[in-house]
């Protein structure tokens, strides 16, 4: 990439401030170009094709150019290109939108707040978690527990949820009251020889032994995504929550789903809650609600919660919290195009199909290779953990930065994945036919024997 | 409103949980229904016809069915329906919109950092501004200057900056390492007698005690809105920012503009900033950038900011800090668009005009209403402040909510307005004419009288 760099290029990158990105690394390699995009297909600005294996960043589940929804979005910004839903304001397509998706809700729900980001939306559940306690006389149970790996938010409370020490260090986080437990990391974490069953019941007793020290009477809820995103796609051990649920429901501690990622199908299931059987508090959606088209985020409110805040309406006066995107009537109408396509597509039976395919694909292809160490996730969510011995689970040095090579590698087989650290992570779009799985699992194995050999 | 609800009225108040609104309130009032819009016009569901005095949320500057940006915004979305910017990722329109960004900039500025609003924007400041202290060898030099009456955002540490009793303490804010000083607010503020000259000066010596007190190593930054927005509609006082800026100046202290609401021409001037003179070290953008058709946010860095990141890149590493929708090209295009008509239309030009012709005919109309405190603003930002008694500054009994009252009034009136406690607030498109600037004072003018009489 470093040789000629485009026009268009050169503007970028003199230009923008890249998030997550390197500064030296922008200037040794430049920007890659994205210029267009359709089905699971994206190409750069030279017109090279690539099969997107990451649905953009987990979210363009239903794949790029779909029509209905820039159809939808083209209608209603014709409409009303924008309002708000501050003091009493309300806009048709938004309470439609909310509607829909409260049918949609894993548990019953009562409630939807809007907003552009998982990160917004993650900051709404912690200001909506504090009000609550607050109202049931608990002032003091207002600490937040929340997991090493987990990706919750960029903002300064939610990069503190996230458990990611890159993204702490630099930035003085976690800022507040945040405490961080074990990532339910089975391949890395788990004592040599321990079952999976018995890792959930070491990590559940480490979550008791928390809140036996810090006190149920201090901690208000319990974040978790059902398999770990951006912390190095970490499904849970089995068991996991079947374990962790009846402690926090002892000891009247909510739990919050961050299904970002995870809702909307990508586990084949259509709620990351639905894999693992658990009944969540507090959902945090994103991504996949309008497939990335239109920025939105929907937080779903318990009828436990709400009606905490319905009994204190007197004393909340005014809810002192909201964003002026919080219900874009055009961000709801991209919605309830995608939840349409979602169900007339039959989304969740192609991941349940798809998904286990694609899994079987990557270890009968590469379950032998010397530097596959683990092959992981679900649905359309999976992993490949690349180390330097598979015996010892040793890592590659850090300095070589094999992941990142690897990724560059696909990139010139045609093929998008993403790295953290060495882990290797696809969250295709949704919509992926096995013949796409087939291509993608072929070039992603020759990606990884170009760099780390057969 | 509340005689008959549409059915589209109950479904979104079963369904929705509505920003910045008293659940109360929903109960007794249902919400107001708004269908469409056209020019500085909105319709609700019955038909009945607004003339938007507030841009939507001080954001749709150019109006409402702007063809040009939904046609960027469709022909963008049937491109590439998103894509990201992390990892050296690039879009052409993304780069595009950043540098026609910097163009604009009212002072020399390097970068441009997405996001999709004016919090998670002030999020990323505080952000910037750690790692740039951490950077520069000054890690106790972290602590934030904001002024009471502020709106900084609604995300905890952004709501924390927010200068609004209200949002804080139901939420338990604000957390962090966040002072506030006295607010510009002349009208209610400055000690009986006192010129605004000098009461910028009692500011500035109060600034500059909280500095001496807290220690000028321990500040990193001050975040001034030009005119305050959601906390009253408060302008400056004469001189105020030439006498606030040396003081950050001689303490090293960053200058964080938020031109949420100011920038793209509000005030009549491109910024805030150029409106009183002052040079910002960061300026926060948002709304008015797309003119609310998609959210989009950026943040401006300045050489003196970014050359400290630039020059610390080993040290960073990957910048773990970024939002999915940071640089969506669907933003990208809608913003070109919106910058374009900004333009073509001199738009600032207008408010140049319509603003003062708009103040002026208010001064007209109620400048003499024995209920009407404080006419203030500039530009296309104006707020009329009720009062009991004219003579005394005595507000009305917060139980009258006699500002809400005049809201509703306005409303029968086919008039939109802001109601921030008594005081009344327009922020209208910036695309009004004058006509429109009579309709809308005669309309309040009528509404005001319709509640405390002549």
């Amino acid at each position: 990439m470093a040789a000629q760099r485009s026009e268009a290029a050169l503007r970028d990158e003199r230009s923008q401030f890249h998030p997550f990105t390197s500064i030296n690394d922008m200037k040794a390699d430049g920007p890659m170009m994205i210029e267009s995009g359709s089905g699971v297909r994206i190409r750069d600005i030279h017109g090279k094709e690539y099969l997107d294996g990451m649905a953009g960043l987990w979210c363009c589940n239903l794949g790029y150019g779909r029509k209905e929804i820039t159809d939808a979005i083209t209608q209603q910004s014709e409409k009303l290109s924008f309002f708000h839903t501050f003091n009493n304001m309300g806009i048709d397509v938004v309470g439609e939108c909310a509607e829909e998706l409260l049918k949609r809700a894993p548990v019953p729900m009562s409630k939807i707040f809007f907003g552009t980001s998982g990160s917004d939306a993650n900051e709404t559940q912690l200001k909506i978690i504090w009000v609550y306690n607050n109202l049931r006389g608990k002032p003091e149970k207002k600490k937040i527990i929340s997991r090493w790996n987990a990706y919750h938010g960029s903002s300064v409370a939610t990069a503190s949820l996230t458990g990611l020490p890159g993204m702490h260090k630099l930035f003085d986080l976690p800022k507040g009251p945040i405490l961080h437990v074990s990532a339910p990391y089975y391949y890395r974490n788990a004592p040599e020889g321990m079952s999976e069953r018995d890792f959930s019941r070491h990590l559940a007793k480490e979550l008791e032994d928390t809140i036996e020290r810090e006190g149920a009477d201090t901690i208000a809820a319990f974040f978790a995504e059902a398999v770990m995103g951006a912390g190095g796609l970490i499904p849970p051990p089995e068991g996991y929550f079947d374990e962790i649920v009846p402690i926090l429901k002892k000891n009247d501690i909510l739990l919050v789903a961050d299904e970002v990622v995870s809702g909307y199908g990508r586990l084949g299931t259509y709620w990351g809650a639905q894999s693992y059987g658990f009944e969540p508090d507090l959902i945090t959606s994103a991504k996949g609600v309008t497939s990335g088209y239109f920025p939105m985020s929907a937080v779903f409110v318990s009828p436990k919660v709400w009606d905490v805040l319905d009994a204190g309406a007197g004393e909340i006066g005014v809810f002192g919290h909201g964003y002026t995107y919080s219900g874009h009537p055009v961000g709801a109408a991209a919605a309830l195009a995608a939840l349409k396509l979602i169900d007339d597509l039959e989304v969740v039976k192609n991941v349940a199909d798809v998904g286990p395919y694609m899994k079987q694909a990557l270890h009968d292809r590469l379950g032998q290779h010397a530097h596959v160490g683990d092959i992981r996730g679900k649905g359309l969510m999976l992993g490949i953990e690349l180390v330097k011995d598979r015996g010892t689970k040793e890592a590659f040095p850090m300095q070589d930065r094999t992941g990142r090579k690897v990724f560059k590698a696909a990139a010139e087989r045609g093929l998008i994945t993403r790295m953290l650290g060495d882990t290797l992570v696809f969250a295709p779009p949704l919509v992926m036919t096995r013949a796409d799985a087939d291509e993608l699992v072929d070039k992603f194995a020759l990606a990884v024997e170009d760099v780390v050999g057969n």
